[in-house]
């Protein structure tokens, strides 16, 4: 990873924490204990992996950085709800997330309810009280677009699909619909909300960078099930081998790793071959999708 | 109850009805077990008073019958995507909603946490969809207006202090505060949702509007309480009595049955009060209020 590009992500990194820790309700105010699970739940860490490639989205459009911040932070509260959701009991039962006891551990089962619950209304709110677009209609397409991704036929609907088919064989195509949901509606969704803060892209373009992002949305995956097998609780900072645990169909299990590593690759040539045609301001998507591929946590 | 009253609450029922059914993502659409869940938690029940109020409150300011039923649509989603996390184990842990097996019991607990996820989610996006106020601009407020009334300073903020209060003795301004944003901030939402799908009241006007939503808000819990003291399971369609069972605070183990009634009668005359400056405009809000009043289930 280039130095030029660590102090951009770290910079972008810093400007989503500081943009949260305003935004979420203190810690003082009522009720206490639902607030101070909230900001648990969000901030402090995570890759942030969703806002990055806002923000570089957002470069590529030439958008303003004070829009793409709000953008970006009202999808990573719902990545940051939908993680906490899915870490109850009655979902995946995990006890660690990011280095830390997940929320229904620190606090308990009916504060990280209502929790996640808060984090997804705070989502939309964001994206609603301020000005993020040039003019309002397409800021209300965005929240559209947004609820899309995170609905019953986007990353929830993920979720219930593979509730659904934990302990069946999956395909690879059902595999595929199953992430094309669960992460990769989400991931499309932070690239395309980054890209429209400006209107500078024409449909061709956000056509372009739609797909783009649906190759990145699945190479995320990929490289999540590669970790999931080889990487250790300690250096994810969750819990290591899950999946495979819990008899949950991967694109290891379905390909081998080997297989599956060089699916990982193929996607990011996609991707970039799609990014090549933006020339030079899609540096920042470029290094972004980089980042992904070649992470170890 | 009028015959005139009983026809126009049932066309407006049916209406709503006719809306969801239409607009809730169809039971053969994949994941169909969640949309399954979805419809079941959403369509075929409940009184809809929340959509009763926001057909009132259009009425009142000339608003545009379909725009309402958008609004209506997306507050009543928001209200039965709580329900279904409410009567979740971790949270009131109820077998029982309108005379059916809860979600989580009719489902799984799983199915049932995404379920009510997706309907926070529908409600943003039918929000957002369509052209529901004159100008683009207020239909973002009135997005925020929502967000804010369902999340943690709202509704879900509410529930939270109200799990924190349980087997605690509440003063009464306690207890009023947990009602003003536990089930008063969706009301006064559906109400101002309602009334905003036109630009036809001023801002004074709106503000009156709000005061009575406010009291209308108070009026139902005080009444709920009532309910849950005086009536049958059978006629309530949940499990009467819980809240004396879970030793939760209410306005009847407060004030007493007497001095409960006497209270609601008096938010009544409050609202009622609001209302007389509207003139007859304000007919179908004044119904409404009545019904919700004495109503016994």
């Amino acid at each position: 990873m280039s130095a030029d590009f660590q102090n951009w992500a770290t910079s972008c990194q810093a400007r989503i924490e500081t943009f949260l820790e305003a935004r979420l309700p203190a810690i003082d105010c009522v009720p206490e204990r639902l607030h101070k699970a909230m900001r648990y739940s969000v901030l402090g860490g995570g890759k942030r992996v969703r806002p990055l490639l806002s923000f570089a989205a957002g470069e590529l459009a030439g958008a303003d950085v004070v829009r793409v911040t709000s953008v970006a932070a009202a999808v990573e509260l719902i990545h940051a709800y939908s993680l906490v959701h899915d870490d109850l009991p009655c979902m995946d039962d995990d006890i660690l997330r990011r280095g830390k006891p997940t929320c229904h551990v620190e606090f308990d089962e009916a504060t990280a309810l209502l929790t996640g619950d808060s984090l997804q209304t705070l989502a939309f709110e964001i994206l609603a009280e301020k000005r993020l677009t040039d003019g309002p209609e397409s800021q209300l397409e965005m929240i559209a677009h947004l609820a899309l991704a995170a609905g019953s036929r986007g990353m929830a609907g993920g979720q219930a699909f593979d509730l659904d088919s934990v302990g069946k064989p999956l395909s690879l195509p059902e595999l595929e619909y199953m992430h094309i949901h669960k992460t990769g509606a989400l991931i499309r969704a932070a690239v395309m909300l980054g890209a429209r803060c400006s209107s500078r892209l024409n449909d061709e373009q956000l056509g372009k960078l739609d797909h783009f992002a649906k190759c990145v949305g699945l190479a995320f995956q990929v490289v999540d099930d590669l970790l999931d097998t080889e990487a250790t609780t300690a250096t994810l900072g969750k819990t290591a081998g899950k999946d495979a645990e819990n008899n949950k169909p991967t694109y290891v299990s379905i390909l081998g790793i080997s297989e599956a590593r060089e699916l990982a690759q193929k996607l990011q040539c996609d991707a970039d071959q799609v990014l090549n045609s933006f020339g030079e301001g899609a540096l920042r998507l470029r290094q972004v999708t980089d980042f992904i591929i070649k992470r170890k946590f």
